[in-house]
């Protein structure tokens, strides 16, 4: 399938060279000049939507809108960072002035920034092509902390992989940024050589659970041991109250339906349960909706083998009854669900709560408020949980959003998990197995902490502090000073 | 040496599972509440300070004013924390209201604050026997941070160790905080089994290279790996520029041997290196303060035989030079000193630069600034390095800053590493070895984030948030509102 050649040796090491040598440029250039650059990949994405759309459409099986959503979500993301790079949120300046009647000794004046960790490894998902990709989150989180990017392409769209690569560093290039900012290597032998090699600070990557934890095994093994930030599976549970099912029965069930089949069910945020009161009487309508999505083709051949075998394995099983069988010939499918019961759930809890990355999903039936929250303290780490429910839910709801904050990353309520935003608030990530490495996010603004590190200045004179911590403001940013936040000059 | 016994399984089993069941309790508790549970604990610590510090002197051979501005700091951190925690700053109240404009799809309500992991499990380090121990920063930090605390004791000061908790654990319980909020446990047996436990969230630890790997291999490679975040060794090189040579010659050479010799240099933060000028005339001076220095006890024999070991490899090096001998009998140590060349260094740097925990240090002499910015390039990760200049040394520190910002956590200009200011802005932690997980910090505000991790609530009714995330900001905090931070309520 893959159509671009391994990078070879000889060409890896170029690539990391040139990581290397442009992360000092990259780390020391102005917030200003450097969210310029990011701008310019933005604006060169956007307007080569048309050249590069129809090669994810041939590469990836997805649906041109879709696809040019996403372009638009990932210049529109990497404008975001520069946004916030140049507003100093990013930067974290934190100053304590100096303090002589400190007890129990004299407090020097102490000045803290995030700096660049160094050249970042970023290993592409497959079923978003362009914003988990080249051009994704974690590359314009890297690039907006001031780290070069090298991204290890997805097999699934290679050609893709280059056509961006080059888009982005033409822009690069041309606005100024330096020459080894952001490269592509293709195969895995790249990928892991790349991730044990000393120039290469820390990693991210979004896939499968074993594939993320293969990776994190090197990472954290090896002899200076780096951060790896792996996005994983996710069940992402919704829960629906009895008030809300009274108020709004079909926009849930033509909801959840769409939900759990969009981009044929291959969403890393796709509802995997749909927990109901018994007698909910929505059944009926979820079976024909779910019967009349159109089959699609899956992103690729692996895909769509994983989830053959994860259907082949609940259909085996007596603890689940089949809905909707689905049609997975052709290296397509068509949508499949399922129905069980709160406690067969929990008794078969190990293949059912278990991520099936596909069309699918599991109709859960609770008897009681027990039963409820019995499910809901059953299910691990997840990115999302979603819960329907309306004024007369309240009371069940305040006993149920505990438990659902200890176990994911974003709660939705009356919505669908399906479709991140990308803003200053947003948390895309949560407990083992949803991420490793569960005190961060892979979008929103703060993402891009993942690859930096603070420094602290102790009395060192302004004209040798970074512009953002000297006692002028002139950058403009919001900084912590003696404790409160501020915009004004220190000592004015 | 250790007074108590080891913590049996049964025993930790009751910990941990008194530690998981005070964790949602803890959590849930306002910011309010749970600072006035932390201020507790700080008024008992100062009030029981003439009981513990002589069992403190007993246990660890320190010299009772250090071990008193101990006591004072640790209380102080513990207020610091709490004082960050009713601020607002540590749960970092995020907020993005709706926008239904937005493109490419339109933005739900999203509001993100951090909350805590769950329980921490905390390695206490031999040479704080207070601010790097059961009452240290990384039990601040996670305790504001929300999460249950258990404590393996050093076993440097096992009944000290007891003793401070018992403190803790009864102000706690005065306050109203949950059982399970602290505990201790000895011997490395129940060490290791908790760093295993599903239960156990989080790990902190302050120690040796080999010590600190051993554990992190342990909590990385679990099934669900959980963060690991350890500070072990550090070289924190000084350097002194020609400028600052002419300008204070004596200051320089009577501060640097107070800071490498201070409690016997049993500091991570001890200057391992002092770089200075060829023709710099200040050896005799440093020699004759080196030899004035007392000898005195180590913490203890493990230490000591480290020290003992390290000296005899320096001792029979070819590329260094001894200037002070110094004296190891008894389980004491009085200053050594060893002097090399910058060429020497980096042909050496394998054994050079490595961190010998103890009394001792090495004087390099550069010929030129190559040589010098060539000693900067040579040190791997660190907690910190010094600078001594002079306004005519500007330029050529403006090569060399950047070479230490890349290296190391704390820059410190015309001062001495020794002396961790715990405030908003300080940094403790350094690129690998220095630390690993070096985008944290273990000492100051910031550390709480290490034992936290972002939720983010989508479109959910204001009775269901978190208070802090309430339109009105009734707790009156600093939030980030539509990329402004203000204190502003929303809709306002």
């Amino acid at each position: 399938m893959n159509d671009c050649p391994d990078t070879t040796p000889e060409q890896l090491e170029q690539v990391l060279a040139a990581a290397a040598a442009a992360a000092p440029v990259l780390g020391s250039a102005r917030p200003a000049e450097r969210a310029a650059w990011i701008r310019a990949t933005a604006d060169a994405l956007d307007a080569a939507a048309d050249s590069l759309v129809p090669l994810a459409i041939e590469e990836s099986a997805l649906a041109e809108a879709r696809l040019r959503g996403e372009v638009a979500r990932s210049s529109g993301q990497l404008r975001l960072f520069a946004d916030a790079l140049e507003d100093g949120a990013l930067l974290e300046p934190i100053i304590d002035t100096a303090d002589p009647d400190a007890t129990p000794i004299p407090r020097p004046d102490l000045r803290r920034v995030l700096v660049p960790l160094g050249p970042v490894l970023v290993f592409a998902a497959s079923n978003f092509p362009f914003a988990f990709s080249v051009c994704g989150g974690d590359t314009a989180s890297a690039l907006a902390a001031g780290c070069p990017v090298v991204v290890k392409s997805h097999p699934g769209h290679p050609r893709l992989s280059d056509a961006v690569a080059e888009v982005m560093v033409t822009a690069l290039r041309t606005a100024g940024a330096p020459d080894g900012t952001l490269a592509v290597v293709h195969g895995d032998r790249a990928g892991v050589d790349a991730l044990g090699d000393p120039r290469v600070r820390a990693s991210g990557f979004t896939g499968s659970v074993a594939g993320g934890l293969a990776l994190h095994e090197i990472a954290v093994n090896r002899p200076d041991p780096i951060p790896f930030y792996g996005e994983l599976g996710s069940l992402n549970p919704a829960f629906v109250l009895r008030g809300a099912l009274e108020e709004r029965r079909s926009g849930i069930a033509s909801g959840f339906v769409a939900s759990y089949t969009l981009g044929v069910g291959q969403f890393c945020t796709k509802p995997g349960l749909l927990v109901l009161p018994v007698g909910h009487g929505l059944e009926e309508e979820i079976v024909a909706a779910a019967e009349e999505v159109a089959p699609a083709r899956m992103l690729n051949d692996r895909i769509h083998e994983g989830y053959t075998a994860g259907l082949a394995k609940l259909r085996e099983r007596g603890s689940v009854e089949a809905l909707v069988t689905g049609d997975e010939s052709d290296r397509g499918a068509s949508a499949s669900l399922f129905k069980t019961t709160v406690p067969r759930l929990i008794e078969d809890a190990a293949v059912l709560l278990e991520e099936c990355f596909g069309p699918t999903s599991i109709l859960v039936e609770y008897a009681d408020d027990d039963e409820l929250h019995a499910a809901a303290a059953a299910f691990g780490g997840s990115l999302t949980a979603t819960v329907h429910g309306a004024d007369s839910d309240t009371d069940v709801a305040q006993r149920l959003l505990p438990l659902l904050q200890d176990r994911v990353g974003r709660v939705v309520w009356n919505g669908w998990p399906t479709g991140v935003a990308v803003s200053w608030a947003m948390q895309h990530g949560g407990p083992f197995p949803a991420t490793v490495g569960s005190v961060h996010t892979s979008v929103g603004t703060t993402a891009a902490r993942r690859f930096q590190r603070p420094v602290c200045y102790q009395d060192t004179p302004g004209d040798l502090l970074p512009e953002v911590l000297r006692d002028r403001n002139s950058l403009n940013v919001s900084r912590r000073v003696d404790g409160e936040i501020t915009r004004s000059d220190i000592g004015s």
